[in-house]
C-alpha cells in the first residue's frame, strides 16, 4: 500500500503528466484556444482531477509550464555573473535550437499576451522586466570589471541583446539561415572589450547535457 | 438608383468594413480563436454575407487585413533604393509606435501562423522571405555604392535588421525603455559609413502624413 510519501510521489508524477499535455495542447492551440477539458483528455482524467492539481485553471498550467522551461534556463545562470552570465545566454540560445517546439510555444505564448487584458499579460510583462534587470546587472558587471567597450551603456546592451534574441527566434521559427546561438554572441561581443570564446564555451558546458 | 458603379462602391465599402471587424476581432482574440461569425456580427451581416465578398473564409479576412496594412509600408518604399530604402524601413517603425494595435495583431498573427500546421503559415513565411530579399537587396545597393563599412555582408545586414525590427516590437509591447525607430536606426548606422540623418529624415517625410 501506497504510504504519504508513496501519494506524494504519484500526485508529482500526475502534475508532470498534466504539464506534458498543457504543453501539446498550448503549443497546438495557443492559450486563448487551448482548453482544461482538451488537457484532461490527454491526460486520461477528468477535468475536476486538473483542477485539484492545479487550482488556479489554465493559467496556473501556463505558468507551471513556463516555470518547468525557466527552471532549465535559470540553472544555467546559477551564480554566474558579469561575462559568465552573458556567455551563459549564448548557452541557452544554443540548446534551444534543438527544441523548436519550446521555442515556438514560448514564442506564441508571449505573443497573445502582449494585449494587455490578456490573463497572462501581468505574468509575462513581469518575467520580462525581470530578465532585462538580470541581463542589466551582468552588463553592469562586465563594465565593472573593465570588460566593455568604452561608452556601452549596460541598461541600452541588454534591451537590445533581449531584442535581438527574441527577434533571431522568430527569424528562425521562419526558415531563415540564422543561428540563434552564434547570431546572438557575435552580437554581444560587439559591446565586449573582448570576445566570448564560442568553441571553448561551447564544449565546456556541453558536456553537462 | 444605384447603377453598376454604385453598387461596385457599395461593396467596397463592405469590404473594408469586414476588414474593420475582422481587424478588431483577430486582435482581441488572435487568428485560431477568432471566428467568422463573430466579424460577421461585428458588421450586423450574416456570415454568408461574409462569405460573398470573402470567399476564402477566414484566411481570405487575414490576407484582406495584413494587405491593407502592408500597403501603406510598400507605399513608404516605392521606388527607394540602397540608404534610401533603409531609412525607409526607420520611418515605418516611427509610424508603428503610434499604432499599438497593428504591431500587436501582426506580432500575434505571425507568431501563432510559426507552426507549420497553421493555415498562414506558408502566406507569413513566404511574406517574411521576400521582406529579408527586398533588405538584402537595398543592402547591397548601399554595398555597390560604397556606403557599407569594410566586412558587412548584405544578406547577414539584412537578416539581423529583421530580427532586431522584431526584437524591439516585442520589447515595445511589454513596455520596455526602447524607441522601436531610433534604436533601429542606430542599429542600421552600425553597417553605415555614414549615418542615416535622424531629424531630417524624419520631419521631411513625415509632413507627408
Amino acid at each position: 500500500m501506497a504510504g504519504p510519501r508513496g501519494e506524494y510521489r504519484k500526485s508529482a508524477q500526475r502534475r508532470e503528466q498534466i504539464l506534458d499535455a498543457a504543453f501539446v495542447v498550448f503549443s497546438r492551440s495557443g492559450y486563448t484556444a487551448g482548453s482544461v477539458s482538451e488537457i484532461a483528455r490527454q491526460v486520461g482524467i477528468s477535468q475536476t482531477s486538473v483542477m485539484h492539481h492545479f487550482a488556479g485553471g489554465k493559467l496556473a498550467l501556463l505558468r507551471g509550464v513556463l516555470e518547468r522551461r525557466d527552471a532549465t534556463a535559470e540553472g544555467l545562470l546559477q551564480g554566474l555573473e558579469g561575462r559568465d552570465f552573458l556567455g551563459a545566454l549564448v548557452e541557452i540560445s544554443r540548446r534551444q535550437t534543438g527544441q523548436r517546439g519550446v521555442v515556438q510555444l514560448y514564442r506564441i505564448l508571449s505573443t497573445e499576451a502582449t494585449d494587455p487584458e490578456h490573463p497572462a499579460h501581468a505574468y509575462f510583462r513581469e518575467r520580462s522586466h525581470r530578465i532585462a534587470d538580470a541581463v542589466t546587472v551582468a552588463f553592469a558587471q562586465a563594465k565593472a570589471a573593465g570588460q566593455l567597450r568604452e561608452g556601452v551603456d549596460p541598461r541600452a546592451a541588454a534591451l537590445s541583446t533581449l531584442s535581438m534574441t527574441e527577434g533571431l527566434e522568430m527569424m528562425w521559427l521562419y526558415g531563415h539561415d540564422v543561428d540563434m546561438a552564434d547570431d546572438i554572441r557575435v552580437f554581444i561581443d560587439s559591446f565586449l572589450t573582448d570576445p566570448l570564446e564560442p568553441a571553448a564555451g561551447r564544449s565546456a558546458i556541453a558536456l553537462g547535457d
